[in-house]
């Protein structure tokens, strides 16, 4: 069972308009919002998510002989429900039939699709990484025919990234696309293409990555090219197969109802494909759409967090299991003080993300605008959105395996489930050691800690100003937030210091990113609380929520908080360590 | 592909030796500790390790239709071997075929089989556990029947505690056992008891809770009783088959070549069994061999980490990702600091595990001879060993997915499987949460936290005494733990100065738990580095090993000790935080 965490997406959105008054601007208004996440609630918690345990137990997405894949029971009606609702409409321009919500509330809603079904729902976010990677890029003419049938939700988008060799380097890429009068002739092999291939679209766009024959060696020689897999006549209607076939797909871990295909090209010669933008302007393209995509990744991170969250907690309060310590005998294991101490952990960490997710997602629609220092800190967010929410999922899925106890081990409960799919995202869209790279080096070394020092100025001022607070939530909180941040300066100093030796700070890269991830997460609770003390003192305020929003200050204080003290010492160490040892002798 | 640790197991002894002398008059000479474990490694990377991930990948053990569980292939064959080899043998008594090995030596041998297929090796870890139990609790009729052919291999062993609504919590078992002449008719239903059917032995002995028609409610109306698949004739020879039943085994997340099954006793008139010990001292029994099981869960989470380990190095060593950091072009991503790190991190948490887990295993054969003050140290180390060995498996089986970036995701390399098998580490014989309780109750508040200090105190001397040692490596690492030793005194004050509040305290119990696993894990190190300083003295000495074992303090030092200040801060606000929760609020 899921059931939208509206109350919390409302007050969150408030809370960030509260710093971020252009945000209020951009949002429609209270009963729009409202009548939105209500609405893609029910879908998400009715129609999605009951498929996502039973697309798993029967082993998820099929490929027949004939090479198409069958995606699990119930997965066709229900893209076209999110179609029909106009949920693949959102995001994109009102030029091509979209809605141009702002990225803070269409995030709330991705959120809900990724928690309710984070296989089924990979399609969609896909395909509004492609919508707007065209937006961006792509000629008007390509705009109008591929862009309108994706908003409609008729035909999805692919990214084709990566082959066997080239993962993480995609300076790697060897497939091949030649000129061929006004289309290009693609051929070569991409792994890991998440809906590849799938029979909820008339038609699939695959963005592929690849090189012209006389292309500069390494990054510099990378094109991008649209290949649909059906031929689209001149009236828009779909022609013959493009030469583009999906030759077998994984076996994975978890989002098993997401079929990751292999996908050929050009087996008959090549498939047809069209150039997006210049030659070897492919890595600038890809770039250009990564802070979104990352983004969308710690988003989904934030979605199984909460998924779980709720799966726990419905289990908690039914699972009878000894008497808890000062409790009446039959108490439900909820009040067993470490059980408590689990889900508290996971509530504030859960709102925490979301909170910095919508904070987020404020800053890459107010980056639109073209003001470069709101654009600086969207881009010094995105690698700790994507690595810290990420890296958080996988705690909070094991967390809720725990909770489970025995039965949490049982695949029938479905615990097991959120956390095998979560373990892809600290690895997809960047691994968290690719976001620490980018935080550190191209976002902390390259201003001279300049947008780093501005964070943590920023984050000081509010808990200065906190500090002593009448509510003692928000005391202790802002208190220990100064105390944090003075850790994470020196942590930061003593990175800079060490600039002239980049494999050595190199090594306490990830520490970094997880130090500003906890910090970060407390400071938006921090905002948050003061929030809630102001909405307390209003005569309608829900007092139930806006206490327990409190507690959450208090448990992530006690529970995440002292991460940071952690970080910041093996920051300090992690790099000579790391150097200490002989790994030739090691693996003689 | 596995590969016995025979170097650092004889080091890791070796070390242990130099402070617990009793250790050195229990095992055999070096030449024959070292023929043990070379044989031992040899069985297990030849023979056991590559049934592992083909058993997984084949979906595991299976149950026929006539209620007979075929496990996966290789497995029988295995288990043959490892009788024949003498390695079902090791632990038992002489009297009963036994060679009375010291735990230590035969938990290295155990850890390699644990490693090299955890799943099958559960079998034979079970084994050692019923008859270690029966040695202590059965008379010497119940001895001479079922030891013998358990020790010789023919026959297996399991325990069956859990039920439907018993779980953690035994006091709700069911279970009915009726007297019937010289022995007890048991009916009832068991649930999760591995290897309670299988092909691989003649026989299986189960150890089952039950209660008699008039014995009290809860713990202290339980007793135990052994109740053999096909009956025993007076000749040894086997009868028909005994009132019980496979009716099921569960689809698990992992240990799928183990089968978990659901055993119905008694529906054609009562499972003959007889009682061990007195009617209602079930529980006194049971508890008495917890140690065992408790440690033995721990080596399974070190098993694990190290088959972890060993694998994300080979990937590591050969895989090229990107040039590393000031590194040839095609140097593979070992080079890679971030690489680097998490595999040092590995290494250096494994060897930290391994000391503790043979310094735990020397405490245990030395509390045999009845030393008190020796007792108390074990039993306040079971529940560390336990919970922070299982605990960290999760963690390193999650590192090693991570380095395999995507192909991590993937089933086909095997890391994914690793990931899964461990998740039940922290769940099965006592929840980390249970450990904790056990550790901060009855081990710590009951004494007025005596053996806790006294144990604090004694690292305290080791670290002072390093401090200003001429190695680097050492001198850094004493250092840090006497701050360290001070952050978890005061962390042990807070919780003594709050006795009267257990639901408070008990909110902080796994910090209290995770921050002596780490450090005493340091403490092992830190004895394993003047182990080492000394060894490099000696004109054999192998410098490689022991330079990186150097590095291992480092590793330590700089990337898990910190953890320690983390949990002792916790440990302040966690019972404060998590009682300002509102549950019910939350859940209306």
């Amino acid at each position: 069972m899921y059931r939208a965490p509206v109350q919390d997406m409302k007050f969150a959105l408030k809370s960030v308009q509260n710093d971020r008054p252009h945000l209020a601007g951009a949002l429609p208004d209270e009963e729009m919002i409202d009548v939105i996440l209500t609405e893609a609630g029910k879908l998400a918690g009715d129609v999605i998510a009951p498929l996502n345990h039973e697309a798993d137990k029967a082993g998820g997405a099929k490929r027949l002989d004939d090479g198409t894949v069958q995606t699990p029971n119930g997965f066709v009606d229900a893209f076209s429900q999110l179609a029909e609702g106009g949920w693949t409409s959102m995001e994109a321009a009102e030029a091509f039939g979209g809605q141009e919500m702002p990225l803070a509330l269409s995030s709330c809603v991705n959120e809900m699709w990724q928690a309710s079904n984070m296989a089924f729902s990979l399609c969609h976010l896909l395909t509004q990484g492609l919508i707007s990677a065209l937006e961006h890029s792509a000629n008007e003419a390509q705009q109008n025919i591929f862009i309108p049938p994706m908003v409609e939700g008729r035909w999805t988008g692919t990214m084709n990234l990566t082959e066997p060799q080239a993962g993480t380097d995609l300076a790697a890429i060897k497939t091949k696309a030649v000129k061929n009068g006004d289309h290009y002739l693609i051929s070569g092999q991409k792994i890991y293409i998440t809906y590849g291939e799938h029979d909820m679209a008339e038609n699939i766009v695959h963005l592929v990555l690849a090189r012209t024959p006389d292309a500069p060696e390494g990054h510099k020689g990378i094109s991008v090219f649209l290949v649909p897999k059906f031929h689209i006549n001149e009236d828009g209607s779909l022609g013959a197969q493009n030469d583009v076939h999906c030759v077998s797909i994984e076996k994975k871990l978890g989002i098993k109802g997401s079929p990751t295909a292999v996908l050929q090209y050009g087996d008959n010669g090549g498939a047809v494909g069209y150039l997006v933008g210049e030659e070897n302007q492919g890595l600038a393209i890809m770039f250009g759409m990564m802070n979104h995509a990352r983004f969308n990744v710690g988003l989904q991170g934030l979605a199984l967090s909460d998924r779980a969250l709720q799966q726990a907690l419905s289990y908690a309060d039914v699972r009878v299991q000894g008497t808890p310590l000062g409790r009446e005998p039959k108490s439900p294991i909820i009040h067993h003080p470490d059980v408590t101490r689990l889900l508290g952990q996971m509530k504030a960490e859960s709102e925490a993300m979301r909170a910095l997710m919508i904070y987020g997602a404020a800053l890459l629609d107010e980056a639109e605008g073209g003001d470069e220092a709101v654009s600086r800190r969207a881009d010094f967010m995105i690698p700790i959105i994507k690595g810290w929410l990420t890296e958080q999922s996988l705690i909070m899925t094991s967390h809720n395996v725990q909770i489970h106890g025995g039965m949490g081990f049982i695949e029938e409960t479905g615990a097991a489930q959120h956390y095998r799919d979560a373990r892809i995202l600290p690895i997809y869209e960047g691994t968290t050691a690719i976001q620490s790279n980018d935080l550190l080096f191209r976002k902390t070394m390259r201003d001279e800690a300049a947008e780093a020092k501005a964070l943590l100025a920023e984050i000081a001022t509010d808990a200065a100003q906190a500090t002593g607070h009448d509510n003692e939530a928000i005391a202790q909180l802002a208190a220990n937030l100064s105390l944090k941040v003075a850790e994470a300066e020196a942590g930061i100093h003593s990175l800079m210091a060490r600039q002239n030796n980049p494999r050595e700070i190199a090594a306490s890269g990830v520490s970094y990113l997880m130090m500003l991830g906890t910090l970060t997460g407390g400071w938006m609770l921090l905002r948050q609380g003061l929030h809630a003390a102001e909405a307390l003192a209003l005569p309608e305020a829900d007092t139930a929520f806006l206490h327990n929003k409190l507690a959450s200050l208090r448990l992530f204080n006690a529970l995440s908080l002292p991460q940071v003290s952690a970080h910041a010492e093996t920051i300090m160490l992690a790099g000579t360590a790391t150097e200490s040892l002989n790994i030739a002798e090691w693996l003689a």
